[in-house]
């Protein structure tokens, strides 16, 4: 919006298939793998390259050159359209892209890890804090009367019934709250103060010391649930079931998977990751089972400072450090025009085109 | 085979999809649209892409560096493969690969006007009888006796229903002949003289002036089919039916669409070409319509020294300029690494492979 008049240039957003209105089978779409099948990276990269072509065709600009920009899986679509499709985009902004957070390539902890930091580098407190609230949820929701407790103390519209569905409310809080850590305050898709991360450790420090500690993780979380005050109470359970036939649950059950295990170091209980338990999960969601290093030999990955050296132009990769995905970014300067900026207080940055799926949906992933 | 033993390198033939044993499935691959729509060129490449990952992977290779080669549609592949593959192949050899034989980049009439001009510089009296045959051998076929004495002449197995199929036959010998023009003798696939445009040229230039066109352009074509002179009869029509469903036919009728047409300067009957025709006689065989565009839409080639000028590495395009085919081939250094190798007196390279069709095949296309 801001140099598009400078250069003259046509804004086109384009739709990735099975997101927004762009469903291939109408409400069909996301009924089976015989539909769902058609939703993959690939694909939406070639309708890119025949609208584009078409586009420039019908306003009779063909030699307009075209620059492709999107965040999140939108910045990762723009950086694989650049190397794939050279003769239809000159260049792309990539921002916020964990391109290398598949297989191997970034450690599997990197991402809560640098959630974790993010709480920790406001204060030991806040992130101590946190870090003990999990135990204490399971041990009190282990009984009827101690979930009818915590659904009071939660303000949750309906009794809960069980007590991972607290810890998943409190967990998505402070992750997604980690990605928009942000000097100005977020008013796109959700409300948030600026540096929301120090306000919710702001919070959890303002207490007394001997206060209990799920009084105040409840509270931070509120400050990302609603920080505009006018929720009377949560939706704990129900709504949007996260296990459905989504679009980017399909796609992180075939192609997009990328592996994340909570170490010991984070805030959040120690999780590991297996590639079995996530192949049975998909199967039992979609009857699929995942390629587990398809995204890797389409679209590279290893070694990406060698093999784009000498080879692609014409890719910028932005990413803000204080976004836990910047960690399966690329953080260094490729070659003299693949290149990265790298903002120490930054955020995730999710331009509106080529976004694709919901921010809901990637947190399912 | 040469410089494998130079660089400790093993030597890897994969086979294309469809073609030779590689029938996904089985006998029933070339059924139909539902079988044969997994008969594309990006598929192809996928498979290389998987292959070559996992061989490595299994051999305790990853490290190894690859280079693919490939010669006509393979030589395609091989420049594709660089392109969309750098992580996998760090370079490509891309020999009498017409990759600027789409669309409108390269001229529809270029590809006959070289067949031509092949016979034309070794002979222009070669070159005008071979160019006068046509209407000859359709006015003496137009009636039974004419095909009868004509059935003589060429002598076929069978008397030929339909003067096409003579000047078919005509036409196979004259531009496979122009494609394998090379100066030493043919053996693979086909067995033929040094120099055999030349050869044929001697041969129509040995009758007396008097002597009759269909003659000498037969017994000139002779030399393709019957170099080894243990044929004692040709079979015109029937055999291989070049309208089946063949893969080649497959591609050409959905993504490899080559236009060409036959210049009044050429020694064969003009013609011109309709998409509208192309899209009914592939209906009619496939029940699909090509994708007209789709080729330079995936891969690129308008423009391609501007596009590849610092995008993309390590591909060698080799042409041989006695070849047609060179004619929508790349013929001019495209960067310091993107490199052409033109031969003056080169013919049609074929490595065996990632060749995919075979050569009878391709005519048809």
């Amino acid at each position: 919006f801001d140099i598009a008049p400078e250069f003259g240039a046509l804004l086109v957003f384009i739709e990735h298939r099975f997101y927004g209105e762009s469903k291939p089978f109408g409400n069909d779409s996301y009924k089976s793998a015989d539909t769902l099948g058609y939703l993959t990276s690939t694909q939406a990269l070639a309708d890119f390259a025949v609208l584009i072509t078409s586009l420039k065709q019908n306003l009779s600009a063909v030699d307009a050159p075209v620059v492709v920009f999107g965040g999140s899986y939108g910045g990762m679509l723009a950086s694989w359209f650049r190397l794939k499709y050279p003769h239809v985009a000159m260049g792309a902004l990539a921002s916020s892209a964990p391109i290398l957070q598949f297989d191997d390539i970034t450690p599997w902890s990197s991402f809560y890890d640098a959630v974790s930091q993010d709480f920790k580098s406001e204060s030991l407190n806040c992130f101590s804090v946190i870090k003990a609230v999990w135990d204490v949820l399971d041990y009190r929701g282990s009984n009827d009367s101690g979930l009818l407790e915590l659904s009071k103390t939660f303000r949750a519209c309906k009794t809960v019934r069980f007590p991972s569905s607290l810890s998943n409310w409190l967990w998505t809080a402070f992750t997604y709250t980690a990605m928009v850590d942000y000097p100005t305050p977020a008013n796109f898709m959700m409300n948030l103060p600026a540096y929301p991360v120090k306000e919710m450790c702001k919070i959890i420090d303002s207490f007394p010391v001997g206060a209990d500690v799920v009084e105040k993780a409840f509270t931070a979380a509120s400050l990302y649930y609603n920080y505009t005050g006018d929720q009377k109470c949560f939706e704990m359970e129900g709504g949007d079931d996260p296990h459905g036939l989504s679009g980017w649950g399909w796609q992180a059950c075939t192609e997009m998977v990328m592996p994340m295990t909570v170490s010991n170091e984070s805030m959040f209980p120690p999780s590991g990751f297996s590639y079995e338990e996530k192949s049975e999960g998909c199967f039992a969601s979609y009857e699929v089972r995942p390629r587990m290093n398809w995204i890797t030999t389409e679209y590279g990955g290893h070694k990406i400072d060698k093999v784009l050296k000498r080879f692609g132009s014409n890719i910028i990769f932005s990413n803000g450090m204080r976004d836990p995905w910047s960690r399966g970014g690329v953080l260094k300067n490729i070659s003299s025009s693949i290149i990265a900026l790298v903002t120490e207080k930054g955020k995730h940055e999710v331009a509106e085109n080529m976004q694709g799926p919901k921010y809901s949906e990637l947190t399912n992933a």
